[in-house]
């Protein structure tokens, strides 16, 4: 392997003549063989945006040169190609403020733009590409850019598709009454598809509250520099990068109100990551539902087919297992100890900083990655294609004794128990239980006890909006 | 002990003969011997709230005779000004429906109103207070009313008067410069008053977060009965009861538009918990800023001075600490351990109905209870009385190296770290430094070096809200 | 309410003339009105026997007069009683080094000892009662003695009887054949009472776990004072302290190996708290294991009855619930979330002290107590009465295809799942499946297919401790 | 790219020419496209041992050919070199019973096998490598072999490294006396070496703890198959196959005694994960001490010096930061994450078994190698450069008004409190005060205010082990 010498504050650095990064990259190389997390490649990217939006601002300025400012934005477009992920080696595990990461893309930055034109040395990573900012206002940029971004570009579009697997399956099934279960205890009936439009409302609702929840990261920390007073950046620096990443992105970012606040506080990712924990907690739910409602094949609940994607076992011939269910489920569980990190990591600040930051992105990053990829490959790989298993659900949901609860209005709860009571012990159906009892007349029995009128339809297919 | 005898469909029990519960209460006593956490009684005023509007509801609709309607009204308005909180010895570790709880209200409604007109059993707890509902959605139902009663009347009123506090603080600070200290090391300097303005809009912003996120709570499961179909409750029932519950709290609540994800899905607490969390972390974070700058008195950081409340020691006769801090850290802990515990709960749910719901709206108000009591109890005892050192506070400042950064706009970062290196290698000053560098005048170092122009006050000014 | 006035070296404070407690304690009660959480009672047990081996130990030491010791030995006695329990009436969110409840101790002990010999000051709540101690050292060694005392007393008990009724159904069951399920879907069979033995395996298990973490509690932080140099104490006081706790309570403690380690770290309660969780764990797994092979009555697996201890719903008559699986899950949930606070409280010490003590311990004792009691529930109300449904077991294992496996060392797991999958397509039976492929004749189908053979019930029986 | 058709049981799939994997594999690949997680490598080289060790146990038991044995076992060792690591593709979000990881592992080791004899198809994945064996068992049991490998080839190995700086440290410094601290605010001395040993301390127990726990990790699922009733396999081929492993890898495994424990609970793993989370709660300590104790460098606590790795900021020139500290921290953040985690998938098994075991053992390893490389970066680079400010910790001592406390034995606790206050107020020194306020004699005073008498150190000399 070659090498070059690059130098920073500290002094001279080996670092691998075909790398583009500098001496203070390669020290954090060596200074953290810790784990294999990269930064997310996503936080690069953000970056790329911040430092081109940095330089439009900071030539408006007059503060940098057109020809630096040109080549600097040449360079970080050619970074959000993906042409240079190489370049960018280092780990989560570094200083807290991710100021290595920082330094990083200023030093490729500087590096290749120097390149482009010819002239090593020509940009320089501090004075020129990270000019008007720190890796204190800069890296929680990148992270409000990132996360962002992965929800919008990652997060929702699987949603949009999962939604709308579910809207086809709940009108498919719209009209096929099953028996309902709570406490897994068989209950009152519904539709198959009412009961599908509550996973679907589970989605929408969590959707909503990530939509509401990422409005703050709008709010940029960029402007605040080295402690949120802005030292070395115009006034205006930081509204007018803000500015700049919005026409880059088409998002509505502004900077920030209070800049002590955004180095520091990182309450707008647990907020976010908060919504995304309703949103695995309701995946959860669903996943669970189907995989229980298509237990079996034989001797399980069996009301729902799924896709057989693989055989499911080693060694039991045959076997099918709801594996998407399994994968979406973990993607869930992990989501929530993700959750428990970035809530620890963000109430660990400490005056003008929170040096937590590389742990709470690459968290964050990584339960929307999974949310999204989770619920993708659940969706089309298992909700698309369920099937219901008519005679098994409608099988069920004849012997079931909860019918009995639509007598309550007309003789009252207590009696309507000891003909459930009865029908239970003696194994019999409702209907005999009932006419046994004297409490009811086989005309109006046959006239309450309609599973068609218990599961209010129309109402239903009134309210749906 | 005196006893009678109660019954319900299971058979008879024996209930101490000054109860006004029933059999069903009476056996959940018996059967969950479980911890000493009991109902939260905000629970059981929020169930008063619901039985009542309920029994308007059921009077509208012609299904519950006027003189019972009116009766059942007095009982709830009297378990609404706290003379029945005996009446409710349920613990948290009951059914996971809350059915026991649902039924401990029925019961005692239903006794007292009877008692109230004279005629035992002239109510009836399944057959009128219980009328259209199922403990499925009146469980959630109160939940959501209590937590949203809980976050207006005691969370917010806290949060009202800290950020009030806090503002005093931020004025009469504002021009107070400072050291900033970023990875607990030197750095730039700040206004105290601009390091007191990141901790009051930490709590802006998580209010607004707690603010955005309870509205989901304004949605009721009421209406949904058993599973979600409102079998037995006229399809206006869930409508008529929210509007009557916004008439008799003030808040906008509506019946839910998808009651089967209203009864099994408990993605909007979560959600609110989120929010709760971050402020936690805020907290968290204010807290311990105070307590470390408040450290010494001779040996410690020494910048704040915080009121001495008690004796600190047992055995260091005169040691002050800081306890308020240290319960407000303590409840914020407690808020991440409920966090987790109501995510993981809230994942639990099984086709109709989610049975992990007394352990979910437990959590959310000890969270709720434990930050404003801690916040209201940290502002009064604590904030409200943090005066400024202000000699120790020039002092730190002004031995700083950071100052330094002010140079590099002109000699640039290589130069400027080489000032800074020489300063603290030799244990000088950073004037003499620069100025032995050469790389500055000392007519230059005094109009760069003005820590004044450093902390961009005026801005911080225009931008103030 | 008439008022006695007490003093500290802070001032005067009016105290409630029939309470014990004196100025420190009341400063407590006004300065944190935070929560409805006292300090657990077990922990004023504790600190009970830690006062009265104190005593002892000073007495030896000659710095304790023995009319003092006596009568402070005499003091703690009453305590542990339980007669003075009204007299501790602190919250968990005080100081952090639970300094306060140290001195409520202190201040109740000397009160009493001084009224028992008619003295009024003849005890001194610091000189006398805190005698060679600090807040520091006697608050975690009150933590560990609380918690190892509820280990042995609640958590073992619950757990020994829970054993021994798994055992007696495993048992019972022991060649009960019947259809295994792994990813929900009908796997080989088992006994219904190797399932059994499975569960009874992981509380075996668990209570080991429990067992072998809480033999770190038996190290003390007494003698170390305030910050684990032991100032103040003779060098033998912790020894002796030590001796003197085993002879009063039986239970071999020792004197921390390392003060500084044993004030400021609580691994040792993250250990056990891990061990308990591990328990919550796999009490969730046989409370839903056990509700799910319960559920139906009609429509679900319904391989299992449970006991019906009451009625299920407040609207569906006839309904029961496995409330008992419910309140143990909900019970293992906060367990999750305790363990969550606990770790956290744990990581935040500083220096020489950890201030989030009281936080610890009341999640540690509030875990303990619901997994007891809550593990004590299910095994009365619930395990203990479990049956099993032998008519559902057998068709549900006969029908099923898995029972294939067994034919893979015969004709190879290719064939086999060919030979199943027609048997699954054709909704036919394993059996005419089989013999319908050609790769298997009727009489090694009946010698190789022969469920008792593959439950490996006489190796099962071997292998039984 | 090229590829070749592949088959398994439910049909044709393509699969890249140059890879050894087969058609369960591919199907993997092409049904999982979620995240970026990749099956832990330790995890394939435990079941390289796994798959080797079952060989020779079949071969023992006549169940397998030599030759076949032979080639099965060149093929595990050839993966034991690290030859072939990218022939396992599978990501953690797959299967969770890790089915696919183990058909991953089969079809390798089936296919090479198979070439370096040169025959196609002459080993089958199912019928030969995984003779008498499940995914069931063999992917738990290949967890415990992998987990309690890394405890000891990587983090036991950063701990000895760790504990013998800290033990040099805590030598050099055990006769530097500094001030104490408690709650942040000044309280009795100690000496630097005492405070280093609290955090060796630490590390010993929590290494303890890991060692205890990891015992449970020998106990093997192997030989349970399936369901835990060890169908298709010889009723000795458990232990045999752990005796083997043990031949291999020198660690004293065990066929479980129980494996319908073994496949459905992870108690083992969430307790060895516990004693991990103590680890992280302590590391998290110690590196907030370094940092704290190295704050400044003018403006903090500064009474330790730490290595200068590299440049702290990209704004402010010259300085220097804990980082070592930030990445061992976030990396106990992580720790905590993962922790709620790995408990929370361990509560979710359901009947025979446990599907969330590639999210348990991910989290797991993850912890273990965080912990790992961060303790040992952190040792490197930061704990065996930490040099003593000698001159700043005898002035903060110095100057400290707690010495106070040893006047209480002499003078009692309310007249000593007197005087630390009178010295607080009037600003002067405790020891001006102490004669001022007429208790103490100038004699006395000297004789009773002597730090080194005040931090014990020949006991604590005598006591180290």
């Amino acid at each position: 392997m070659e090498f070059r010498i690059e130098q920073d504050t500290l002094g001279e650095m080996k670092v691998p003549a075909d790398k583009y990064w500098g001496a203070q990259t390669q020290r954090s190389v060596e200074n953290f063989p810790i784990g294999t997390e990269k930064m997310p490649i996503e936080m690069i990217y953000a970056f790329a945006h911040l430092k081109k939006a940095a330089a439009v601002a900071n030539g408006e300025l007059g503060k940098l040169p057109e020809d630096k400012m040109n080549v600097i934005i040449e360079a970080c477009d050619e970074i959000l190609t993906g042409k240079w992920d190489q370049q960018f080696p280092l780990v989560v595990w570094q200083t807290g403020s991710g100021t290595q990461s920082n330094m990083n893309v200023n030093e490729v930055v500087a590096k290749r733009a120097s390149e482009l034109v010819g002239k090593e040395g020509f940009i320089h990573p501090n004075d020129d590409v990270n000019m008007s900012q720190s890796s204190n206002d800069t890296f929680p940029t990148a992270m409000h850019i990132a996360v962002y971004d992965e929800i919008e570009k990652r997060l929702k579009v699987a949603l949009k598709q999962f939604k709308k697997t579910l809207k086809k399956k709940e009108k498919e099934y719209m009209d096929v009454i099953k028996i309902g279960r709570t406490h897994l205890q068989d209950a009152t009936p519904l539709t198959l598809g009412q009961e599908i439009s509550g996973w679907r409302h589970m989605i929408v609702r969590s959707e909503e509250m990530i939509d509401q929840a990422k409005e703050g990261l709008l709010n940029l920390a960029i402007g605040g520099t080295a402690v949120g007073t802005g030292i070395n950046a115009d006034p205006t620096f930081g509204d007018k990068t803000a500015k700049q990443l919005k026409k880059q992105t088409g998002y509505s970012f502004v900077s920030s109100k209070n800049k002590f606040h955004a180095l520091t506080s990182h309450d707008e990712i647990v907020f976010v990551h908060g919504a995304l924990k309703a949103l695995a907690a309701d995946s959860m739910k669903i996943a669970n539902d189907v995989r229980w409602l298509s237990s079996g094949p034989r001797s399980g609940l069996g009301e729902l087919s799924i896709p057989a994607n693989e055989p499911g076992s080693s060694i039991m011939p045959g076997k099918v297992n709801p594996t998407q269910s399994e994968a979406l489920t973990m993607a869930a569980v992990q989501v929530f100890g993700n959750d428990a990190a970035v809530g620890f990591a963000a109430s660990q600040g400490n005056f003008e900083l929170n040096v937590f930051k590389p742990v709470i992105v690459y968290n964050t990053l990584q339960s929307i990655r999974l949310l999204a990829d989770g619920i993708r490959s659940f969706d089309e790989r298992c909700a698309l294609g369920i099937e219901a298993n008519l005679d098994v659900i409608r099988g069920l949901m004849e012997q079931s004794l909860m019918l009995v609860t639509a007598l309550n209005p007309h003789i009252g709860y207590e009696k309507a128990a000891k003909i459930a009571k009865m029908a239970h012990k003696d194994g019999t159906t409702l209907k005999k239980a009932a006419l046994a009892s004297g409490y009811v007349n086989e005309n109006d029995y046959n006239r309450w006890i309609d599973p068609l009128q218990m599961v209010n339809l129309s109402e239903k297919k009134k309210k749906k909006e």
